[in-house]
């Protein structure tokens, strides 16, 4: 029998922010038994993926393994680590261990697709352990942008392993527990083998700010603004949205939660006990008889997503309320990258209304989430383990905190999705690779990223769909010509004739003087039929567009 | 008649960044005389455009009125400004104004779309005017991010207007002419009536820093890298260009230029004069036969654009040269909000290959090239017009540059396409609005933007595309059922029945109980047809396709 080991599989988030998903395993090699920690979703665009609903990692090795899994364990609750509970579940059918507010929210999501909410079980944060197979599992509290984050104590034969989770290093997060740096240590001082370490921000040079700093600014701003005062930041962030509430309050002004999400999460965050002392909130059909002055409204959006309550008020009205003139718009959150056109469209939208829009340029009404680069450090130095793995980044960030971890000495090793590491020795070493990849939630239907569907879709885009039709009779003889419809195409191009005509005209003529031998093959015909009506678009309007042929036969 | 009056009509730029395109006129009302300042594009996405190849301004206002047109003037060589002279100047027929380096881009243009190339004529800077009807413009050269830009001095006898152009305050370009406060002044003291200005670094609180200062961080950097540098940037920013071949050369490293547009500005600043003592180059070919570390390539591509030298270095290789690990990668550039992801996927290929990337986060080694906030104030003082008219960004930036002039007891207003301004009395009015929109150069073909064709292209990539047809004899019988095909859309759905097999059931099924007043009437079978196979998708797949039917009848 071959030598126990511990290995490491990020099946999603390394790679790519989003999305996460990593599997630790321990036993034989073949034979390790499994745990997954987080199941996260990415967020679609019209540039790769049009169309698609959400986006998940491609779980197949996990799926073919689930005979060896024991658990599934959730860091925290935003989106990219517990998105995809309630679609993935089904296929795992083992418990989801998370923290209250984090199970809060799973639950939900099991709810949402019909399935069990008991299979998601609430634990304690440390020392609570529980096991999982050769696994012993602890949550390890620590601040980010949502409330009961954790990190997870990995304990198992080969050692002790800590999964850092998303984190920062917030001293006064405003909601939830401080980062605890005794505790860390505490954690640490038997050894860790190895550091499973977030590296989004790693590019940020300057240690993180506390949640407690945006508070006093935002109550200034608030204060001192005339009108009605609305402001969006990302719904899970709970601290935050107190923060913005409170000083909504201490302005003299009622609170108003616009868009689902935000009362959700604001819900969930009184219902788990996370938050107290929120202050009182009226409903929108109050707000609508309270003087604007005396209103803020606290609205989803923070990214310009087309549905959300920000774009609604920035194209008019949303439940009943409109902005005017003077009214003041503030974005406390930071623009993702990739959705900069949808923010700048709504602030364009609220400048013609004549808003003004305060964004966090100067710094003062958002911090991230995230540990900086010196934050990162500082825990390496806290934990002090043989060996840090970065993980939910990009590749550039996976690679510059592998730097980071090496220029002191450490161990390291840049992991993509679908890389297999062996975290046992006095390094981490590859043991193997595993095909992974993204599926999409396409409507109802998951399919693979790389099945065609949406390249078609994207091609349609770019060029353009013409079909053509043609029915031949019992002798392969064509009944009439060929007959087009076009979609997303000009009518006229370069001739200044209807394109639809060009087109006849130029299959009819191909179809006249084609043989027995093409008319009579469906594959042949729908082949140069294709081609001829490419070319004679290419011709007229200087593209190619894509093209269905439809060759019906009265049999 | 009425009395002479002294209009101004933004067609593009005044709401968005590009496609700059400025009416002035003077005369009698609805006979003024017209110039037209710049004729530029904007650049499409896949979000709102795809598959479009090119934006300009709608001009139809202008065609109309070409009787009245007397010439076009071109305030500088970058595409939002000139890009468009080659597609439009057909259309206009007026002879076109620029400097030396601009008219060469622009007679570039022209020959690219084979218009006449002697339409352009090159004009020397202020104090030199050009009479064009009842105007008078001069060229007065100011500092940007290409070389020889200029604001344009536009008199007519309702007094003079400075009309901007992109600018910024630059005493050390070190290509072509710094800005000179004292001639600024000299232009401006017998008073002005309007300036219309540059809006889109409003937002930039500090005043801009000199393109001399990039020089010694980019020598350092470049100085320090022990493997092989690429840097990529604007290639119209020719200014740029020669800072980094010159850090090249003193580091001693041979210079390479790759990708068309690189090599053309550099040969257009040569040809012009405007770039003298540049570092010589050698050809790729040349180049792979030098040492890496004695090798510096300066390549297009600093916004991601696929096809350019840097996104086909990050997919592999371009003219022969791979990167390897160790080298570095110089984004000595901005990313223009929308294109992140564009950017951000080539420092991914990059950071997978081991080369080390640089941008400007730290903000050492690009400046931008417009006036920030404090530029635009000292420019509003030097100049000191009866009132300030903001242009060139989105509606955003043309409020907050209205306010900041209003600040200072000045006159202004916000004036987005389509609205024409009378600048003839003491402050600006709206004089009336006319139609306006975006034209989209689609393969060979300008089409509205609001024809429908890319909404449908846009409404194929997100839900996918389903045709069906049928034949009907005769007698209106159906031969047979329907027949479908699927472009982008699951091959199964709920069911796992083929999605194609349940599809044409459900409309066969209809078929069959359909009766004579559908089956006869083209429009009714069609919608009926349509609808069934719509929601037979949405039961299926969750999602409702966008759907061609064709119906054929054996007449």
């Amino acid at each position: 029998m071959s030598r126990e080991r511990l290995i490491y599989l990020p099946l999603g988030g390394a790679g790519e922010i989003g999305m996460n998903a990593y599997v630790y395993g321990y036993g034989a090699e073949g034979a390790e038994r499994l745990i997954l920690v987080d199941i996260g979703v990415a967020f679609s665009d019209m540039e790769t993926s049009p169309g698609v609903d959400l986006i998940f990692a491609d779980i197949s090795w996990l799926v073919e393994n689930k005979d060896r899994l024991e658990a599934v364990f959730i860091t925290h609750g935003h989106e990219d680590h517990v998105g995809a509970v309630g679609h993935y579940w089904e296929r795992l059918g083992v418990p989801v261990y998370a923290r209250t507010f984090t199970a809060n929210l799973a639950r939900h999501k099991m709810a949402d697709r019909g399935q069990p909410e008991d299979a998601v079980r609430t634990v304690s944060p440390w020392p609570e352990m529980t096991s999982a197979g050769p696994f012993s599992v602890g949550f390890l509290p620590v601040s980010h942008s949502i409330p009961e984050s954790a990190a997870l104590v990995i304990d198992s034969p080969a050692g002790r392993v800590i999964h850092s989770g998303d984190f920062k290093l917030d001293e006064t997060p405003v909601v939830g527990e401080p980062f605890d740096p005794g505790l860390w240590a505490e954690v640490s001082k038997d050894g860790v083998q190895a550091l499973i370490c977030d590296s989004t921000n790693v590019f940020s040079q300057h240690a993180g700010r506390s949640e407690a700093s945006v508070g006093p600014e935002i109550e200034a701003l608030v204060s001192a603004a005339p009108n009605m005062v609305v402001a969006t930041t990302f719904a899970s962030n709970v601290a935050r949205v107190k923060t913005l509430a409170e000083a909504g309050q201490r302005a003299g002004r009622s609170i108003c939660l616009m868009g689902r999400a935000m009362r959700r999460m604001v819900e969930a965050g009184i219902a788990t006990g996370v938050l107290s002392d929120f202050p009182k909130v009226v409903s929108p059909e109050e707000a609508a008889q309270i003087p604007r002055e005396s209103l803020m409204l606290l609205v989803t959006g923070s990214q310009g997503e087309r549905r959300a309550a920000s774009a609604q008020l920035a194209r008019g009205k949303f439940n009943g309320i409109t902005l005017k003139e003077g009214d003041l718009f503030l974005f406390s959150s930071k623009t993702i990258p990739g959705n900069e056109r949808g923010v700048i469209r709504i602030m364009n939208q609220f400048s013609e209304m004549g808003v003004d829009i305060v964004d966090d340029s100067a710094g003062k009404y958002h911090v991230s989430g995230h540990a900086n680069r010196p934050d990162l450090l500082r825990v390496h130095e806290i934990v002090n383990p043989v060996m840090v793995i970065p993980n939910h980044g990009e590749h550039r960030h996976l690679r510059e905190h592998a730097k980071l971890a090496e220029e002191s000495g450490r161990k390291s090793i840049v992991a993509v999705n679908g890389t297999m590491l062996d975290l046992t020795g006095s390094e981490p070493s590859v043991a193997g690779y595993v095909e992974t990849g993204r599926t999409y939630l396409d409507g109802a239907v998951q399919i693979g990223a790389m099945d065609g569907i949406v390249r078609d879709r994207i091609r349609m885009a770019l060029n353009g769909h013409v079909i053509v039709t043609v029915i031949l009779d019992e002798d392969d003889e064509p009944l009439g010509g060929a007959w087009c419809e076009l979609m997303g195409l000009p009518e006229k191009g370069r001739s200044n004739a209807p394109l639809l005509d060009v087109l006849e005209e130029d299959l009819s003529q191909f179809l006249g003087r084609a043989g027995e031998k093409t008319l009579s093959n469906d594959d042949k015909l729908e082949t140069e039929l294709r081609r001829v009506a490419r070319n004679s678009c290419r011709d007229e309007i200087g593209k190619k567009p894509e093209a269905t042929v439809i060759v019906s036969r009265l049999r």
